[in-house]
């Protein structure tokens, strides 16, 4: 690899640190995405991303060629980001990144999100989000039950780095899957199998 | 109601027939959501209908207005529209309205929608298709290995109105919920608890 001298002199704090994993360039959401396929094709999980919600206004039908929306707009989300099934269970996520080295604020969760989590748990399924520290490129697996209480204390508007580290299963990485994630699934909520 | 002499001149197979289900005028995705609106409220179940993808290709950005799509399309959904929790269950199914008097035809159904319900029913999940006839405003619910088998076999490429009514349970329909669906999955999955 060629060290290029200029290197150190690039300082952006919306960029990720230029270690060998940033080098990736992936997003968050492109890692969970690849890992998911990764579990659907060995017939571990079924779990997806769901769609982006948007609200049609206008759509144009040019003869002969697929209907073309031209007039739209996202809408908030009414639930998480993720679902699907594992080892018999529902399963219910949200995922989010920060650029922050010492905190993941609220700001990032809908309160609706916090019920939709809070519901998936009293039915029986399997709640969490996964949280990456884009500046040390580490990604946490913390149980919703978690998130969701001192969401809704309101003593604090975040939870610190230190917190989540010390409250969460670090997602080991690797090559297939690229977030081996369901591993710390089975570590925070298969354990006593 | 004022009784328009003309009334029986319009004749078009489209519609449904002028029954008095018929005249409240909901299709079955709008049935299907109040429905699951109203066993989320009772808290009997999480049961969501996945946003229609729809691949963005630009967007504009008008000053202090929220951000506006203005050329986008329609995606082949890669799943089925609906899934949730249920008795600490998961639930996904696909649900379709056909015009026909006789038959529920395959073309409405894409082959990954069949894979996927093959996948969540191998991962112990619940599995059904919901299928309305509108011309005798009658709802079903049938259990998709049913459906994938009859699917791959290929033999026909459709599934007859008798066959349907012999072989899934007819949704009872009210007030709230519109559709009594989860009452045909408890008959059809839970009876043995």
């Amino acid at each position: 690899m060629v060290n290029y001298p200029n290197k150190k002199k690039i300082n952006n704090s919306h960029l990720t640190t230029t270690n060998s994993a940033s080098k990736r360039g992936m997003s968050l959401e492109k890692d969970i995405n690849d890992s998911n396929q990764f579990y659907l094709n060995a017939d571990q999980a079924v779990i997806y991303k769901k769609p982006t919600p948007i609200q049609v206004v206008r759509v144009d039908y040019p003869a002969r060629r697929a209907a073309k929306i031209v007039e739209a707009y996202y809408q908030t989300p009414s639930t998480t980001d993720y679902n699907g099934i594992y080892k018999g269970k529902y399963l219910d996520f949200e995922a989010k990144e920060t650029a922050s080295k010492t905190a993941f604020t609220f700001r990032n969760i809908h309160p609706h999100q916090i019920q939709h989590l809070q519901r998936v748990i009293r039915h029986g399924g399997i709640g969490f989000f996964i949280i990456r520290f884009k500046a040390y490129n580490e990604t946490f697996l913390i149980h919703a039950d978690i998130v969701c209480d001192a969401y809704l204390t309101q003593k604090r508007q975040s939870l610190s780095y230190q917190f989540i580290k010390d409250n969460s299963i670090l997602i080991q990485e690797g090559f297939a899957p690229r977030l081996k994630y369901l591993q710390a699934v089975d570590e925070l909520f298969f354990m006593e199998d």
